[in-house]
């Protein structure tokens, strides 16, 4: 049953790479190019057209670019006009609408509803339906846990759309509202079920709806081990391009940061 | 590789208008009727049947209704016995369960999860991820923001379900929770993360858990202008009917409100 | 177009009980084991494998079990390696992922995301697009009403994973988050929109951000009768094993308690 292309249709104009396997009822439109070594799964769409595609005849589809290594699981929709970077790994049924520029390494998880016209950096995780809306600038290892919403219009509905900006290294916990326009820094973390309406300050936990300041994260315990949890770097690895050092000494040896 | 209807289905006594167009994977279940120059993607269901399709020989699939103009994005599962005005735009994977009376110019964004068994009005927009209970009334020019949840049983599990009721030009923020039975006039702003236990008066913003009075919508300043955003209607055109007018003039002129 | 099985595929060493049907475009990959007149529809995929399938040849697709007078609704996807009792009801669109031990006359409804690694009781309802993390453990007749998540890491990211335990007879109300290695008595309530970062005791009525004890759920007033509402089984049959009895009578001879 593994990748016999059964009723798979692919456009024109694709490329894909060295050992890049389609599953069944796999559509690929045109322009979708995609690096060595990529898994497309059963009944995905790649490079999913917009809707002038439907009413205008000379519509030509955007470049998809999906890099090496890569695994999409089955049922994704991936619409065209977007940049991946090698290593992706998304849970079933993503939909990721036009104009992303995502980094290496991310997850894009279950059920992630990623509304396009936006950024994500290297190694950053976005789990189970979370809702990410257009303009949003997300950094590099961030993690977002389930069911958190990004939001862009501050009077809905208005013509002014601003999407939320999150730093490196913050975590932002399960259903959360991200309002328009915030600024979420640096190796923040964010607690579960908040309302983030202001902007938050580097090393900040905050929690609550609207969400306050409870404390520096670097006074929040670990359960693993003496003193502090956070920054997290140190205490967790598991693919993370420090995996086989640590953190620090992976920091000193890269240009990454 | 549009609209080949490869794989497709079609059921019996299905009509489909002038122009219409089936997407590959498709299935179309009996009785059917779509109206001209409707478009229905890949890999959507039609007229999904009830339970009993699979249970009583006998079973006769109930009519659907699509109007003209609409535009079923893929993977859309909409079950029979609905009817639906002209020009209703779907996200992908919308799931829209049976005897729901739907309005023109509706948008059903990606991935609602509309119970049935419900109305909704005229040029409402309801977006990513909302869940509307069974029994629910939703008036026009609704704006219903992602992941907000509708219920109907207030003492869960019992035998008694009454959902929620909507005024036009109401305004629902991101993950609120709408509570059984209550009433939510016209002119409405619920802020986002509310839990609503209470009858809302016309031209109330409300917010909070549970939700309390804020303010009055009309003295909720613009972003984009001097002076109030709300009614919206004067400041947001995009799809609207007054949408080459403005709203006083159009509202004069038509018998719609 | 009924289990024409157009477009299906099935693995090696599937078993199919009598009467077992098979939708379209439905992928049965090896080792399912379906018992006596389950209904498999359109579109779903049971036995879905790891990812090691995809890189390991010599991968063995773990054994799934599906009880008897099952309905899969269209467009699941059900991972290989778990069991689930007879008379199981999906919604569409539900993910389950491995190593699940789910019980008998369970619903998981449209769009859950069932992360694997649990257990779930009997009678169990899990409504629409509920999350439930990897290590929950779920007892008999609890319900779990929609967008609420199960949560298992207190310190996020870490290496330690806790679920949640639910005890029998609860009731988790819409968008509640349950925090890491929480344990939740038999007959609870839990209002909407919770947060619930402590035990709580059998018999508890609680909601918040965070949660707190409001009252015993003795004290809640029926809707429906004088009285309570709670303990629910008195006053709620519908689909129960005391649906033609009186749920004390059946207590009383039953061994299921």
């Amino acid at each position: 049953m593994k990748f016999n292309q059964k009723n798979a249709q692919i456009g024109e104009n694709v490329k894909l790479g060295l050992n890049v396997r389609i599953g069944d009822n796999t559509a690929i439109y045109d322009n979708v190019i995609t690096d060595d070594n990529t898994i497309i799964c059963n009944d995905c769409v790649l490079g999913e057209p917009s809707n002038k595609y439907y009413y205008d005849n000379n519509y030509i589809n955007p470049t998809t670019l999906i890099g090496k290594n890569s695994l999409i699981r089955s049922h994704c929709i991936i619409y065209s006009g977007s940049t991946y970077g090698d290593n992706l790994i998304t849970g079933h049924r993503a939909t990721i609408r036009e104009n992303m520029k995502v980094g290496s390494d991310c997850l894009l998880s279950t059920l992630v509803d990623i509304q396009g016209n936006g950024n994500i950096g290297n190694y950053t995780r976005i789990y189970s339906s979370v809702h990410i809306c257009e303009f949003s600038t997300i950094g590099n290892f961030v993690f977002i846990y389930p069911y958190t919403i990004f939001t862009n219009d501050r009077r809905p509905p208005s013509n002014i759309y601003q999407g939320p900006k999150i730093g490196d290294y913050s975590i932002i916990a399960v259903h959360c509202s991200i309002l328009p326009s915030v600024d979420i820094g640096k190796n923040c973390l964010i607690g579960a079920n908040s309302v983030v309406n202001k902007n938050v300050k580097d090393f900040s936990f905050i929690a609550g709806s609207p969400a306050k300041f409870i404390s520096d994260i670097r006074d929040i315990k670990s359960f693993e081990h003496e003193g502090s949890q956070y920054p997290w770097m140190n205490n967790f690895k598991r693919g993370m391009p420090w995996e086989k050092s640590i953190y620090d000494e992976w920091l000193n040896n890269s240009d990454k940061q």
